[in-house]
Parts: structure tokens; sequence; C-alpha cells
């Protein structure tokens, strides 16, 4: 006899999720958006970073920002899922964290870098990959200069970075449009991918 | 330079999407509610069928009534993209219809028995196949049984059908489970299925 139970619809195997996209394209905003909701139990990983800490932000809610010795102990340890030198400083996932999570049955979804979403891919093929964009690279220019976070080199490297790596959505899973005035679509779009993988007859098994 | 719309976010092409699953598992019940809510130009196929009219349907709209005659020459002409025997009588989905639709940019929805739905995915792999169950075989027998429609022999071979269907789900792309008494969550199930669709970074693309 088959119970539509067997296909693990009822008791969904939690998912990896992994948003990504160019540097100031709204990941950020986007996450605490879905955070707010709350219309899902998600973790939300908090990254590691070993950059200080901006004014805007809170220790162990944007960031863990650790030492550069905690940070190299946890690499020497195996302990990080992936990690990178973002411009000059270093920010990774702590594995612990996601296996924690994974095995509490939620799913997670972690932020990333466009780097980092691919190594993620690379371990983990079963993770969705959703690719955040702008609807033009003029209007992801303009973004990044809106920041005022920069210096005029750092702020040209990051256009030249951000140029490239529009490139690259196709080795994602999903593309989102983040309108500007339209934060809300960009989330339900989001949710909508989350909730249909949940209903694919062949479910994604993550195994970290 | 690389635009977003490159990724046919903006313009996506249009989906075939086949919603099937056993008899009685509430296709229509859910399609009509996704047609009532109207919240996207669906273009809903309307399948021909030869056999007798019931009193609360409505000719155009939940079938096409056509002759045996009419019937025989759509097969002669290759202008029916499925067509099958069901219970001594015949249905099957006009080609032109959903060329039209298509060519309209509306995404195709069309309810299929489980047979109907794996000719179509031969035919074409790009259709986007949506299993509908219930919680539970015996869920779908009490169903069955409530409809009162058939003969005690007419129900009986419906109910051994509907049990060899339930254990074909795996060969569909998503399964739904429509509740009992849960109609919307198996509408908004199936809307976001399509919405995550449309935003593959390798889209569908139908060709008939």
């Amino acid at each position: 006899m088959t119970h539509a139970s067997e296909f693990n619809i009822l008791h969904p195997e939690p998912l990896l999720i992994v948003v990504s996209g160019p540097s100031g394209v709204g990941k950020d905003t986007v996450l605490h958006l879905m955070e707010e909701r709350g219309d899902q139990p998600f973790h939300f990983v908090v990254t590691a970073t070993t950059r200080p800490i901006r004014e805007s932000e809170t220790h162990g809610k944007d960031y863990f920002f650790i030492t550069s010795d905690k940070f190299a102990q946890m690499i020497e340890d195996d302990e990080l899922l992936e990690y990178a030198i973002v411009y000059n400083d270093y920010k990774g996932i702590p594995k612990q964290q996601v296996r924690d999570a994974l095995a509490s049955g939620k799913d997670v979804i972690m932020r990333l870098d466009v780097q980092g979403a691919a190594t993620v891919k690379k371990m983990e093929p079963e993770a969705v990959l959703i690719f955040l964009t702008t609807e033009s690279e003029e209007e992801l220019v303009s973004r990044l200069k809106a920041r005022k976070t920069e210096t005029a080199e750092g702020l040209n490297l990051r256009i030249a970075t951000a140029r490239q790596e529009m490139k690259r959505a196709a080795e994602f899973d999903y593309v989102v449009i983040n309108k500007d005035e339209h934060l809300d679509e960009a989330v339900d779009t989001i949710q909508s991918i989350i909730h249909a993988e949940h209903h694919r007859t062949n479910p994604r098994k993550v195994t970290l």
C-alpha cells in the first residue's frame, strides 16, 4: 500500500539554501525581511568574520565577529563549510552550526558571495542555490554608489567584482530579481522556491 | 554587459503544466479554485471527450463534449496532444488550443489522468508534471465512495485503478497533497511550484 508520506512531503528533508549574488544586490535586506516574516522555522546561518564590526551591526546576529587567531583555529580543525578572504578579511560558515540546524529539521539558509556559493555547490550538490540580482547592471552600480561605506578605490573594486559576478548566474539553480522598492516580491519568490523544493518527488538529501 | 533579462525572468517562457493524480483526488476542484483566484493569466485546457455530459457540467467549460465521429477525425488529423479511452469513452487534448495559448505567452495548465500525464511527459519532457494525491489510500477510497456517481462495479474499477496510479507519483516532478478541508493549501503549493519554475536559471522551453 502506498502512502503519500513515502514521498517525504509531510516530513520533508530539511534544505540547505544558499542566497547569493553580487555585492550590493540586497542579500542582507532580503534575508532580514524573511527572518522578520517568520513564516517558516528557518535557521539563518550567522557567518563568522574577522572584519571589524560596523556601527549598524550586532555580534551574533549580523556576523560572529571573531579574531584572526580563532578563525585560523577553525580552518585547522576543518570546522568551516566554506571560507574566503573578502576585501582582506576572512569570512566563513561554521560547519557545526549547519549540522545542528539540519538535525533539528529546520531548513538552513545562508548568505554567501558568489565564489562561496560555488564552493558550497561543489561540496554539497544538493544545496539549493538562489542568485539574487538587480534588473540591470546600472541599477547595481547605483546601489553600490549609494552605500557610501567605501573609499573611491574600494567602490571601483566592488563594481568590477560585481560585474564579473553578474555573469555567473547560470551556475545557480534559480535567479531572483530584487527590484528597487519591491523587496516583498523577491522574498515571496524565494519562499515559493523553497515551498516548491519541498514538494519535489526526488527530494534533495544534504549530508554534511 | 549582462542584463538580468537574459535569464528570461522578466519575460519567462510560458510553461506547460500537467496536474494529474488518481481518480477522486480532487483535480477538478483544485483547478477550479485556481481559476477562480485568477492570480495569474493561465490558460486552462478544456479537454475534449465523447462521454455524455453530466448534469453539473457545462460544455466548453468542463469539457468539450464532442461526437465520436468528430473525435475520430481529430485522431486522424493528428490534432490531439494526447488521448485515451477512459471507462469506454474517449478523452483528448486538442493540440491547437495548447499552441495558441503558449503563443499568447500564457502558462497552460491541463488536467490529465496518470497515464495521459506520462504520455505528455514522453512527448514533451519540458512539461511540469504535478501529482496530486491524498494523505492516505484510505482517504482516496472514501472520497471515491462519497461521489455516488458510479455503479458498484464502476466504483470497484475506479478504486483498483486509483490504487495502481498512487504508485506512479515518482514519475512526476512534484507531488502535492490535497488534504480534506485544506484545498487552499494544495492550490498555494501548485502556485508556488509554478512561481519557482519561472525562476529557474535553466528555463523549460516547450515546443509542440
